[in-house]
């Protein structure tokens, strides 16, 4: 996750840097071997820590699973706030939007695939509501960006709720397709998307 | 699945209604409760057959799980081809592909939630070629959509593959959030992101 997020979280770093570790190697494994086929003792031994260690932060694979989650969805939050930040005008907040949850995508692959597979497989209450938390501060975010931007006369008066929907529907089944490492960035993907959405299908009117 | 594409493979339809109730309380079974975790003998069990019967038709869990992801992607491309036929302009022709798609997703959800979980998961090599090869029937008539409607002019020069990509993100990620029966059909909804797709986010221009 973004160190920055994390910090203003109020967590030292020294103990966040194994316990971020732990998060790490665990959602690889969740998302390539499955969440139910990982045991404790495995992800201990594919991180050559002790099962003690790993105990030490965590008592069950359940409470990393939700950590892992509610991980992503701050890191995600926190770091597309950050990249808006000083950025005026809804078609480049728009832009920015997108592009930034392309390249946070793309950084912190495993979590965002672990997330998105997983969010109603969460066990802790008050982290499942931790997490809806961040998602829906999220979403607010885009929705205020195109609300704004349709108040503003910037955009055509859209529906906040729809156009939302459209833009993380084409973002998160990235997941299903985009693997990192490809001959275009995850956020290059996104920009493509930005430019189709913001500019349609129709041709531009003949100029009279 | 559609009748009508089922009959073409040339299947007679009495075997194949056992058959197919067969597939739609697997692939309910599948999605619900997840594929490890269901035998074939509480398959027969939900559907108050013997298991002898389901035996009949498939020999292994893995074949059903095959056989849902193959009759869904096949399902799917007919349904929105026969939605499609005799349709012209390239706007219109997307419109129909967006909102059957929605339809088909609505009629058959749990062969569609199978399918979209599954791909990756198949076992026979035969049956996932079949598979591999409906959806990119389904993505080529997508794209001879956009390919046609920019070569017509009728629509902007877009890349049909990322257009495609997008159109498809849109309408495949309401598996992760669309239950059948609220308050909007699936194929409203495809009609909302056919509009906002087509007309863009940016405001028409002044009449000069």
């Amino acid at each position: 996750m973004t160190d920055t997020g994390r910090r203003r979280l109020g967590r030292p770093p020294l103990v966040e840097n194994r316990r971020q570790s732990i998060l790490d190697s665990a959602a690889r494994q969740f998302a390539e071997v499955g969440f139910e086929k990982t045991s404790l003792r495995e992800l201990a031994a594919a991180m050559g820590v002790s099962k003690a260690t790993v105990y030490h932060y965590f008592q069950t694979k359940q409470e990393i699973y939700d950590a892992i989650i509610v991980d992503a969805l701050r890191g995600l939050a926190v770091s597309v706030e950050a990249a808006l930040d000083g950025v005026t005008g809804a078609e480049a907040r728009l832009r920015v939007f997108m592009t930034a949850q392309g390249d946070f995508f793309e950084r912190h692959y495993w979590f965002f695939v672990t997330m998105l597979i997983g969010l109603g497989g969460m066990h802790s209450a008050d982290m499942r509501a931790e997490a809806l938390l961040w998602r829906r501060r999220h979403e607010g975010t885009l929705r205020a960006i195109i609300r704004d931007g349709v108040a503003a006369g910037e955009l055509r008066p859209v529906d906040p709720a729809v156009t939302g929907r459209a833009v993380l529907s084409m973002l998160n089944w990235m997941v299903r397709w985009y693997r990192p490492g490809g001959p275009q960035t995850a956020a290059a993907i996104a920009a493509d998307y930005h430019d189709l959405l913001v500019r349609g299908l129709r041709p531009a009117a003949e100029p009279s």
